[in-house]
C-alpha cells in the first residue's frame, strides 16, 4: 500500500531495527490476549514473532488477525523491534496487515502441532515441508551440495554431466529402472555416472558429476531411496590414496561448510553438534582384513570374503568419533573395474568411507583398471558383453592412465550431518517403491 | 622418479617460470626435426608446447618421443621456459619422459585432424570431447551451471530438488517417457518441476530446482534433445514483472561469468565475443500482440492465437542485439497453470525471453494462478483429473500466494554463449531418440 515501505526478508530483519518494514509470509502460529495478539510469521527465510496491538490499528486488521488460522498467507507492515526475549532477537510492532488468503475454518491445514503420523505426513509432504524440522533439514541439503559444489569447482575438477539413460549398466541389473525409449529400443536409468566419468576425466583430468541417480530398492530401509542424488568426483593420474586424501578434505570441507551456515537449523534438529565438530583429520584407516577381525572380535559373524551389512557398519564404528576409511576388499565383492591391489591381486584398490552414529557407507570409491588385457578379462569373467563396452574398453586403447574416483550419495551424508534417522527427510520428495506421490 | 619436481598442470604453468616441473598428460601433436621434436602436451587444464633435444636426452627417450603416437599418455618433466611465440606464453624444455601407455600404431587413434562425419563423430564422442573445440564447449556449460548456481544461491534462493519419477505430467503427455516403476505402477519422468518448486516455494520463498529433463522429442532437430537439464527458479509473492527482472538480471550475470572465465575457449570455439559482450540491460521487451504484428510485417504467416515456430522466432530477433521479452500470449497456447492477465484474461501472464542470433526461446515463464477456483475451472478445461493434482490444489487452499517462476534450459543457452549450431555439442553424452551411446 505504501511502496516507500521497503520488503525484507526475517533473515534480513537484523539489518532493519527501528525501521518500518513489510514482511510477506505465512502464519505460523499465534497467541492471542484480548487486546492484544502475537502472530508468528514465517517467510521461508525465518520465523518473526509479531505483536497486534488493538488499540495501534483499525477493528477490522486487529479482529482478522487475531483470528487468522494456521498457514494463511498474510504481508505485515511494522516497525523493527529489539528484543532480547524473542527466538531471533527481534519483533515486529504491526502498524498495518493484509490478509492474503485466509485458510477456511471448515477446512484447516492438515498438520498441526499434535502428532501425526508418518504415512500421513508423507503424504502431505507438499505441506510437511514447510514444518520446522523439514525446512532445517533441506536448508542443510542445499549447503551439503553448495559445499560440495564448491570445493570441487575450487579444486580443479571441471562438472561433466553424465548420462541419465544408459544401454548398459555399471553394476548389477536387478535394481535397474527400465524405460520404454523409442518403438525398438529400451534403455536403463543410470545408477552412477562413473563409466561416462573416467572418459571425461581423459579430456578434462579432474572432472565432477552431480546428478540424480536410481535403483529399483526392494528393501525398505531407513537407508535407501530409488531415487538419490550422488555426487562422483573422477581423477586421472590418480591412486586409490589420492582418493583417500580428496575424500576426506572434501568431507571436511563440507563439514566446515554445514557448521558455518546451518548452526539454526542443526539446532531445529536437536542435532548434537559436538559430534560434527569432532569430525577432524586424520580419518582412521584400516584394511579390510583388520576390519573383520575388529568386528569378528565385537561378535560379529562375518567371515573374510563377505561384505558388510548395515550391522557390521554401525559396530565397526562404534567406539569411533569420526569417519573411518576401509580399504583392499577382496575383488568378489567389489565391481569388474577395481584394480587389484600390487600385493595381492585378490584384492581390489578400492576404499569405503563408513561414517560414525551408525550413518553407514557415505563414499564408495577406488583405482580403476588402466590395463586393456586385464579389463578384458575381467569383462569375460563377469560375463558383460564386450560389445556393451566398446567405448569404455577404447579408454584403455588411446592414452590409458591410472585413474581413481568415488561417489558419495548427498541423502546419506545430509542425514548424518542432520542426525536423521531416515533418510527420507533429506529430500523434498522422497521416492521409494511404495511412494510416488506426492 | 624424483619426488622434489612437482607436479603442476598446464594451467598453472606460468607461476613455475624457470622452475623443473613435471606435467602428465596425454600427446594431443607433434612436430618433429632430426635432433629436435616438439611435442604437444595436453593434459585437461590447457595444452603445452614442449621442446625435447636430441642431444639433452638419453637416446631411448627422445627416440620414444619423437615417433610418440597420437593420445598417447605420457610424464613429461624439465624445466617452464617463458616464450612469447608459444601459443600458451610457455614452453617446457624436456629433461625426461615417461611413456604412460603408448597407442598402438596398428591401432591408431581414430580422431585425427582431418575431416570426420558427424556421424563418426557422435559414435566416438567418448573420445571426441578430447578434441579442443569439444572440450571448449563443455568448459563454458561448466561456467555456464556454476554461474547459474552462484546467481541463485547469492540471492536468496534455495536449492530444492524436484523429484524425477512422477506420477502426473506438467505438459502435455506426448512426449513423456513411461518407466516399469513397480509390478503394480508406471510413472513418467519429470519434463518440468515447476509445480513442485511451487509447493517448496511456499516453503522456503524463493527455491531453484536444477537438474535434468526428459522429452520424447520425435523431431530431430538441431534445438532438442530427449535429455537436457534445467534450472527452474519460482519465488512466493512475485508476479510476471519479477520473473523479468529476474530473468534478466540471471542472464546477464551467467554471460558476465563466461566472458570473464571462458575467453580462451570462446576463441577455440571461433565464437564472435563482441556479439555477446553487446548483451547490456535492458532487454527489449513487447507484447505477444506486437511481436505478432512484427512478424507478419516482415512477411510472416502468424496469425494472432498462435505459437511461435523456430523461423518466428529468429525473425522476431534478427535486427536485435539483445534478447527480447515476450509477454501476454494468448491463453490457448499456453499451459493451464498460467494467471490471466488483469486487463484481458484471454492473455496469459506468460513471458520468453528469445535470444538473438537465432538461438530461439531460453527462458519461458510466468506467473502461476493462485486462485482456487480459477485452477479447478481450467483443469476441469484442461481435462485433467482433479485427483493427479489433489497435492497442487492444496497449495491454493492453505495460504496461497501470487507466485512466478520460469525454466531455462542449459544447453539451449551453452549454445547460444558457444556460437554452435547444434545443442548436441554442449553437453558430453547428448542423448537424442536415435541416439543413446556412447
Amino acid at each position: 500500500m505504501n511502496p516507500e515501505i521497503p520488503r525484507i526478508t526475517i533473515a534480513d530483519v537484523g539489518r532493519h531495527a527501528g525501521q518500518t518494514v513489510e514482511i510477506d509470509g505465512w502464519l505460523y502460529n499465534l497467541r492471542r490476549g484480548g487486546k492484544i495478539c502475537f502472530p508468528q510469521v514465517r517467510d521461508g527465510t525465518g520465523v518473526l514473532q509479531c505483536v497486534a496491538v488493538k488499540s495501534n490499528l483499525p477493528e477490522e486488521t486487529f479482529e482478522k488477525l487475531k483470528d487468522l488460522t494456521q498457514e494463511s498467507s498474510l504481508i505485515v507492515r511494522g516497525k523493527v523491534r529489539a528484543e532480547a526475549r524473542a527466538p531471533g532477537g527481534y519483533e515486529l510492532d504491526v502498524e498495518s496487515a493484509e490478509i492474503v488468503q485466509r485458510v477456511a475454518e471448515a477446512d484447516p491445514y492438515p498438520i498441526t502441532p499434535k502428532e501425526h503420523g508418518v504415512d500421513f505426513l508423507m503424504d502431505h509432504r507438499h505441506l510437511w515441508i514447510r514444518s520446522r524440522r523439514q525446512h532445517a533439514a533441506l536448508k542443510v541439503r542445499h549447503h551439503v551440495i553448495k559445499g560440495l559444489r564448491d570445493y570441487f569447482d575450487s579444486h580443479g575438477f571441471v562438472l561433466v554431466d553424465t548420462p541419465i539413460f544408459t544401454p548398459a549398466a555399471c553394476e548389477g541389473t536387478t535394481t535397474l529402472f527400465e524405460v520404454d525409449y523409442s518403438e525398438t529400443e529400451k534403455v536403463y536409468l543410470a545408477q552412477s555416472g562413473q563409466l561416462y566419468s573416467e572418459a571425461t576425466a581423459a579430456s578434462f583430468g579432474k572432472v565432477y558429476c552431480f546428478g540424480p541417480t536410481f535403483r529399483a530398492e526392494k528393501s525398505k530401509t531407513r537407508r535407501h531411496l530409488t531415487e538419490f542424488w550422488m555426487v562422483e568426483p573422477e581423477m586421472a593420474y590418480a591412486d586409490l590414496e589420492e582418493v583417500k586424501r580428496v575424500g576426506e578434505e572434501m568431507v571436511l570441507f563440507v563439514i566446515g561448510r554445514v557448521l558455518e551456515n546451518c548452526l539454526e537449523d542443526l539446532k531445529a534438529l536437536e542435532r548434537d553438534v559436538a559430534k560434527l565438530e569432532a569430525i577432524k583429520a586424520p580419518f582412521h584407516r584400516m584394511s579390510y582384513t583388520d576390519a573383520v577381525k575388529k568386528l569378528q572380535s565385537k561378535g560379529s559373524e562375518i567371515q573374510w570374503g563377505g561384505d558388510f551389512g548395515n550391522t557390521d557398519e554401525t559396530l565397526l564404528t562404534d567406539d569411533l568419533d569420526r569417519p573411518v576409511m576401509v580399504d583392499r576388499y577382496p575383488g568378489t565383492v567389489k565391481a569388474f573395474y577395481f584394480q587389484p591391489a600390487p600385493e595381492n591381486p585378490d584384492l581390489a584398490l578400492g576404499v569405503d568411507f563408513i561414517a560414525p552414529e551408525g550413518y553407514g557407507e557415505i563414499i564408495g570409491g577406488g583405482q580403476r583398471i588402466h590395463d586393456l588385457d586385464l579389463l578384458l578379462k575381467r569383462l569375460d569373467e563377469h560375463h558383460l558383453p564386450r560389445e556393451a563396452f566398446d567405448w569404455y574398453i577404447d579408454l584403455r586403447k588411446y592414452g590409458s592412465v591410472p585413474h581413481a574416483g568415488f561417489g558419495m550419495g548427498v541423502e546419506r551424508f545430509t542425514a548424518w550431518m542432520c542426525g536423521l534417522e531416515h533418510i527420507r527427510e533429506t529430500i523434498a520428495f522422497p521416492r521409494m517403491l511404495y511412494r510416488t506421490r506426492p
